[in-house]
């Protein structure tokens, strides 16, 4: 089976970004998909192109803010994942993303990842409170001290807003978003149609 | 394996109410749903809750609106249905969804379904130009005379503006919809999650 590079841009603040990256190990494990996690600001994204979050689209549609709400219920139900909206949504993540931005490209990137997604829609928090996201970082063993001079530094914040612009100039308009070559994939859902998609057209083993 | 009821919401204008058409057969076969055709005003669903069709929300996100566009390829490609976007959208349904209200319980409705959805999206006219819509039902071998004094009877009117009002009522906010009791299922690639849903929900067979 070939490995098939696929970048997957996300948010923390996105609850479908934390659904697609709880069941994204196993679709690399079954179709062969190589993810590069790429960090953006969600909002930054929206503000570039002018687009708006969907509960926010959605907030004059009671039956489709509820369509909305309850299919994320039956999706997760339907493929095992732990899920809890967080009750302090839209929580402000740009700390947060500058901290994925930090440590990307360290072996704490993973653990960060998961300790975020965790805390923001499993046991859900209000992670745009400094307080809290300290004290979620220090008890998941990282230097928080480290951390929030770390997120300060220009380079940080320079690195995130040259990540949404990528993100922006690759077709990106919300989370989570996986982009193959040119094509954009949409929406937790598509993951399972990129593997379909990209199993298909692969080249048959030699 | 038992029987499932499920109301299918369309209207000839949808794109997506044509791809979920084209695969529902399969699925009935595969889980045991029946399904009920519900003919209503899309038009008139957005007027009534303030909704707007995808096309004219994105119109102003050029990169949504391509994945919008693109997505249909794909899943049209990967789930082998013919689909031609028509040229002419968005084509005015009223006279049509009229004629659905008509042939409703009637042995006509699936032939006359099958001649509107193929000469919408597989290959499309302006079926809102009345000439064209009337030589497109004479030569699928409708009674034309009888189709166009049926469709402006004040019962067909009332019908299809009651079950406009009934969708609605039931949570209906787009096209395609699928209902199964107070359970509301948006848009084409949720005909595989209601099946998944269903028939994982299902009692075991005696």
């Amino acid at each position: 089976m070939s490995t098939i590079d696929v970048d997957f841009y996300f948010d923390f603040g996105s609850p479908n970004a934390w659904i697609a990256h709880a069941l994204m190990p196993a679709a690399a494990q079954r179709s062969g998909l190589r993810f590069h996690y790429r960090p953006m600001l969600l909002g930054g994204v929206f503000q570039l192109i002018g687009n708006r979050p969907p509960m926010q689209q959605f907030a004059d549609i009671p039956s489709k803010l509820s369509w909305f709400r309850r299919e994320m219920e039956r999706f997760v139900k339907r493929h095992g994942v732990p899920f809890e909206f967080n009750p302090h949504f839209p929580v402000n993540t740009l700390k947060l993303m500058r901290g994925a931005v930090l440590f990307q490209d360290s072996d704490q990137f993973f653990p960060y990842l998961d300790t975020c997604f965790h805390n923001m829609w499993v046991q859900p928090k209000n992670l745009g409170d400094e307080e809290i996201l300290g004290a979620v970082l220090a008890s998941a063993g990282f230097d928080t001290d480290a951390f929030f001079e770390g997120i300060t530094r220009p380079d940080v914040k320079q690195a995130l807003i040259e990540a949404t612009d990528t993100a922006v100039a690759r077709g990106v308009f919300g989370a989570p978003t996986f982009v193959v070559g040119e094509e954009v994939y949409f929406g937790k859902e598509q993951l399972f149609d990129l593997e379909a998609d990209l199993s298909r057209d692969a080249p048959a083993p030699a």
